[in-house]
């Protein structure tokens, strides 16, 4: 049934493919049952002109010939590509320009995840977006009990809160470090939780290559091997160690889940003047270079994997060392980089769309991640990672930032929806109705559409300054503070198969106990 | 020397041409000496396809033609549509298709406004980007004093962190209403502030046709009547009484500037849903039809008048009455507004850069003004208004949301410089002097441009989570204030000729004396 290791449970407690097939057509959600299949109507934003985007793509082949790219202690990854033509000596890879180019050429411009809950498979690529929470933060703040090391618990509420919001269509992976389970433990609990609390696509372990397969054994379970022979549910982010090397546990991470048949995101982390030139065209085309390799290694693996060509790269302040965040310089870039994969036709991951650098969710937050967003947004990025919560730069997941994120990304979705511009947008008849210097408020055309012409913001306070007084004086993170924890009393699990929960239970129970501990 | 009706001061007090112009060359800045002549170097967002906007203008004629205009109480602007063409019944105007963008096309696709420091002349047009401060508000709020009627010394204030900021270039006009002078004299107070306080272009009274041609004369004090003839310094901001609509106060205080040689903006101020249908393409239409009437106005009263095309559009909350800003569909609007205006060939006033219905500077207000801000400037609008201090819906100017915007529209202004791709951008030695997996920090290249590749946030705190504990943990807003209570300590006013300070205020004392106060 499987190609995987995985070993069936002594007890059946799959269901057939019919009845899972049937159970997922059924699948009843909590919530609003828009799709999450959503499609860009603005175009493009077209930073650069062709000739320097050229410019680039030949710098990164510039790169891949004359300096390389090293591969340590993955012989299958140096095998793989000295058999598909490339100069390999020791760990490092030289290529021919074009080559490189010419391998990601397999990979296909979109695909679907899929969710038991049909309303919740998705598209990446195209003019699609899918939005993403935050991912990796060891910490978690909130007003009530302030910054503390992330648990299993904040991670399953930030996993519940995913679920409950119509703007988030993908549910991130490590969206933060549950640090109170066993660093070789926690990608089980992860998935576990993606898969009992969430029915949106998700992220799998790839701290090691073994804990990618139990995650893709995990999603096995839920889905069926036989299914994910031809259907994408899970994903590996694949981060390159910038500058030009992908050490072994992501190189290996990332051909567990193309030898699986689902998807890898493959993403440089670049800090403009720490792992390479500090100017942006640079930038631009060292994450060009980094990413296409990781995306051809995948065709190797296995032809038509579906592929996101990611990036995360930022600003630092060089004097002080900090990263910064929203930076104008980084803005650019993920507008320019959304253009080049593009080109390389493929779907795009935005770097992050909900980036800051502040330490609290005030007007600075908002500012840096409100900016990138837009930039992200305008330009067409297809994945946006980090729309939701991040905060200090990703080291901590903020409970307010979280929600006031999702207002944006509400928003954000609407104004991508562009504007309609046809006979019943200019209405006509109500201009008949009333008169220069009256009032359109009580013409049909307005009782019409008032209801639906505009983003009704859910956290957005335009009232007077008077009754925001008498209210308190909240700002916006204190109104958030209300939010998110109504979201979570409200929150109602996804049906899920018994049998499939046990399995579930099972699998992570035999893995845990079959290994000691491990806290580094 | 002058077509006005202004009287020379009983002593000779302005300078010769010549030592005007002399000393104009001569001024010396307290600011830093950027020019205020800004190019964008990235390219408009072309939201709309030129089919829609055809769509759009046409249903602007059919506004024009079969509903028409009024304008109420200037039989003078009645007389110039009449012999124009129009079709003029009692107070109400109709045009033919086509006729109000022709009268439109004498205004000058682009145009100077001159300082006497010239660091700080302006174009307004073409690649252009022009910002200013706020415009209009009666209150203020500060973290020290809280809410308050705005006075004249507020409105001083902001003059002065107006004159001392590189990224603003115009000087706005009523930047809040100095409430504690009398509504018929407070021009003059606020056109001699702009003068004496600042050298950055401005605008001047409109709230009657005598307080517009005063603001005038005091600018020919400073400027000379011969100057003025063939050089714009000061402009007037003419809102249209929406919908359709123009009363007898702005259209004569715009005949007044036009008359002398000077610049109007023409603003239609829309609320969709009240002032006009609530579909976003129906606002457009509408706007577009009311703007180009009053360019075309000052076109008839003198061919080459200097215009500005201008919208304050935003959306309402239909259910509470509210006003909502930085939402989607005015970011969108006003993005389309700046693809009209370009195409009508004037230079382009988007309604508002860092607008916000928030009561305090928080989330809200950062999230909604810069969203607005990304708009305005990747639309390409060449002149944006309201690029600081906004607070609850343009009722409020805050000392703080001023000097955060300010950081803000530098980021801006960074990103509107776009990303240099060429070969010293590539940085092709810096990987000669580093390997895979090394550090770029100590390369040449990065020595040689870590200064100059990012922009420096003046406020923003991208520090650890325990230094900025450690130093009080302030937000954003917090920072804020020191900022602006610093920038007014180190406030140093430019020089002015001691005659025509001199010559100044014996003509407000003059006007002043004429009249008893006015208070509403």
């Amino acid at each position: 049934m499987s190609k995987s290791n995985f070993k069936e449970p002594a007890r059946k407690v799959r269901p057939s493919r019919k009845g899972r097939a049937a159970r997922m057509q059924k699948g009843k959600s909590t919530v609003p049952l828009t799709s999450s299949i959503f499609k860009r109507n603005i175009p493009r934003y077209p930073l650069l002109h062709t000739e320097a985007l050229e410019a680039i793509e030949e710098q990164a082949d510039w790169i891949l010939k004359e300096v390389g790219i090293e591969f340590r202690g993955d012989d299958e990854a140096l095998r793989l590509f000295k058999e598909a033509g490339a100069d390999v000596q020791g760990e490092r890879i030289r290529f021919d320009s074009g080559h490189v180019t010419q391998l990601c050429s397999t990979a296909p411009d979109s695909f679907r995840m899929e969710s038991r809950q049909p309303q919740h498979s998705i598209i990446l690529g195209g003019d699609h977006i899918v939005l993403m929470p935050g991912y990796g933060s060891p910490f978690v703040t909130d007003l009530d009990k302030g910054r503390r090391y992330a648990t299993l618990e904040d991670f399953q509420n930030f996993v519940k809160l995913t679920y409950q919001s119509p703007v988030l269509h993908h549910g991130s992976g490590t969206i933060v470090e549950p640090v109170d389970v066993p660093v070789n433990k926690r990608h089980l609990d992860m998935v576990y939780a993606h898969l009992r609390y969430s029915t949106k696509p998700f992220m799998g372990g790839v701290t090691s290559p073994e804990r990618a397969q139990d995650s893709v054994e995990m999603a096995k379970i839920m889905y069926g091997a036989d299914f994910m022979q031809k259907h994408c549910v899970i994903q590996g982010n694949i981060n390159v160690n910038s500058p030009l090397v992908y050490d072994h546990t992501m190189s290996s991470a990332l051909r567990v889940y193309a030898a699986a048949g689902q998807s890898v995101a493959v993403s440089p982390a670049i800090f403009a003047g720490a792992m390479s030139p500090v100017t942006q065209a640079a930038v631009l085309a060292q994450t060009h270079a980094e990413a296409m390799v990781g995306i051809a290694l995948s065709q190797l693996v296995r032809k038509g994997t579906p592929v996101v060509y990611g990036n995360f790269n930022t600003t630092m302040n060089l004097q002080t060392g900090s990263l910064t965040f929203g930076s104008p310089e980084s803005n650019l870039s993920h507008m320019a980089f959304t253009q080049l994969g593009q080109r390389l036709g493929v779907p795009v991951r935005s770097g992050g769309g909900q980036l800051s650098a502040a330490n609290s969710a005030d007007g600075q937050a908002m500012q840096e991640a409100s900016t990138g967003m837009m930039s992200d947004i305008l330009a067409g990025a297809n994945m946006i990672y980090h729309s939701a919560g991040w905060l200090e730069g990703g080291l901590s997941m903020g409970y307010e930032k979280f929600v006031m994120d999702l207002d944006h990304c509400g928003m954000m979705l609407k104004m991508a929806g562009g504007i309609t511009v046809d006979k019943e947008s200019f209405g006509r008849e109500a201009y008949l109705q009333t008169e220069p210097g009256g009032n359109f408020l009580s013409t049909d055309h307005t009782m019409k559409n008032f209801k639906t012409a505009n983003y009704q913001s859910t956290l957005g306070d335009a009232g007077s300054y008077e009754q925001w007084t008498e209210d308190g004086a909240l700002t916006l993170e204190q109104r958030a503070n209300k939010r998110w924890k109504k979201m979570l009393e409200e929150y109602q699990a996804p049906e899920i198969d018994p049998g499939v929960d046990e399995a579930l239970l099972e699998f992570m129970e035999r893995k845990k106990s079959s290994m000691p501990d491990k806290w580094y």
